[in-house]
């Protein structure tokens, strides 16, 4: 099943399904108003809008909207909750190299806690302050939960993933060692993190859904130039042991997201990476500096990923920065 | 002006005014239906609000609850964005100790994004899943903004501080320093906060609302025992301060609430502490070794900070600390 979020002038948008090839949406109004109703009802509502998804492909539906002409948010536009970790760990020691630490230790998930009173939807421009913090994009999947009681094993974690997403986590680099090197986590390096169109659940993925990961390439484009094309498997930790590390202490919300980090393979020389601080830290590595630039206004980024039999899934995030003072 | 929010059995609650005396409360339904509410359209509201504070003070109001007697939730009980700072700079200068760790930068402020989907009431008992995680107190003052642009000046940020709160940011101690190690800040370590009765605009505080800072001790009693008394001026950095290094790269939505961090002095032989884990590293420093243990399940704490004329301003938290998985 396919959901997504319509702009109505509110900030929850309207919930919708929308069809396989994305060519169409309904309503489910009728069922829940919003994704973050229908997360907090997700056992009652959950059949009621896969019957809907059903009527929806079989064409027994006739209030249609055209979903690619749409105003799309973000699936849920508002969260709760927004927990990012770093799983892959071929990122995780290249930016270690960039900051000039130590690698992290791997004996337990990496995580932090972000701003989530907003996403960006996936065509919205995206207003950054200043080109010289080092606007970067990062390319995740992320996974959104009904509640999770405190203290759940990874394999209770599991049957509460209820929707994957795929997410730019956009990142200002001459920021992000600054407050990481103060322990305390980052506030000015994280701006809102964008979504692509489409939260699906974790059946739309087939065997591509493997071991609580997505083992699908993220295809990234930077002004049009495919920039990566990195796997989602190569996570050290799943996303039910990242849901379980989170729910240690805290009960998690319904509507809690929780993200994968940088989407990064150990053979980045390869398939390219989800972000340009990876590419600068491979450049550190082969010529002694960073030679490309993070990214200037009007820049462009796209990304998706797409099924294993090459069909939509997600939908593409493809935006542009801005300047948020012009 | 006082607000507070009383439980109706839904999440956020129904917004109260309060009398100056914390006796009665009456019903802010006609104005806004919740805290939140009120913070979106705070200029609009906030005069009606304040009409409704004079009548109940002047007896003209008949539809009055007993407040004492009221169930009382978090003035906000749940938010979109709970901001923490560190800003007082003996306690930072003693939590470096205790982690081993170089004491922090002071060119700019400490801040971490923590759990804000849940602010507990000041008598909800605390569940904490272990004993073993050094459960830990930190007495803070708060304040709560309206919308904040991105990029605000600390006098521009000034304007939007429209409620002061008094807080206690859980802590476990046991985790803290590992996911500070990572630099990704604390989210295992930072469960739930809860928060005093009533919410202040910064008025109620008079002369004690000083270059953005509350100029009042915060009375900390551990089991019936004055654990500290420490007073909230001598913050490195003042809350418009704190608001406008939160605003640099993102707006705050209304309804953020941003943290001064423990309040701490430098004579804290003299007053005390406002957490445990200041105490323990005074011992260190006194005996080579930390004597003070941390929270047992069952053991209360109440923090209460008055005004200058030793009238009540915030109410009082008062909790036990519970088992979660009892």
């Amino acid at each position: 099943m396919k959901l997504s979020t319509i702009d109505n002038g509110t900030r929850d948008g309207f919930l919708v399904v929308v069809s396989a090839d994305h060519e169409r949406a309904t309503s489910a109004a009728g069922i829940a108003a919003t994704m973050q109703e229908a997360l907090e009802r997700w056992t009652e509502v959950q059949p009621q809008l896969q019957e809907l998804n059903y009527a929806l492909e079989r064409g027994a539906i006739s209030d249609v909207v055209n979903f690619s002409e749409a105003k799309i948010m973000a699936p849920l536009p508002r969260s709760w909750q927004w927990l990012d970790g770093s799983a892959f760990d071929s990122h995780g020691e290249l930016m270690s190299k960039v900051f000039g630490i130590d690698p992290p230790a791997r004996d337990r998930p990496l995580m932090y806690q972000g701003i989530s009173n907003q996403f960006l939807g996936p065509r919205d421009d995206v207003p950054m302050p200043s080109e010289a913090d080092g606007i970067d994009f990062e390319g995740e999947f992320g996974v959104i939960v009904d509640e999770v009681p405190m203290g759940v094993t990874p394999e209770q974690a599991l049957a509460h993933i209820r929707l994957i997403v795929q997410i730019n986590d956009w990142s200002l680099r001459a920021i992000a060692p600054i407050e990481m090197k103060t322990g305390f986590g980052w506030v000015q390096a994280k701006p809102p993190c964008s979504v692509a169109p489409v939260a699906v659940t974790p059946d739309e993925l087939g065997a591509s859904w493997r071991d609580g990961r997505v083992d699908l390439p993220l295809l990234v484009d930077w002004n049009g130039k495919r920039f990566g094309a990195a796997g989602g498997y190569p996570m050290s930790f799943s996303f039910p042991e990242l849901v379980a590390h989170a729910a240690r202490t805290r009960t998690l919300c319904a509507g809690t997201i929780i993200g994968s980090g940088t989407v990064s393979n150990e053979n980045f020389r390869e398939v390219g990476s989800s972000c340009i601080a990876e590419l600068r830290g491979i450049e550190l590595l082969d010529y002694g500096e960073a030679r490309t630039s993070f990214m200037a206004f009007g820049d462009t980024v796209r990304m998706e990923a797409r099924t294993a039999s090459n069909a939509p899934l997600f939908g593409a995030i493809e935006q542009r920065v801005v300047s948020a003072h012009a």
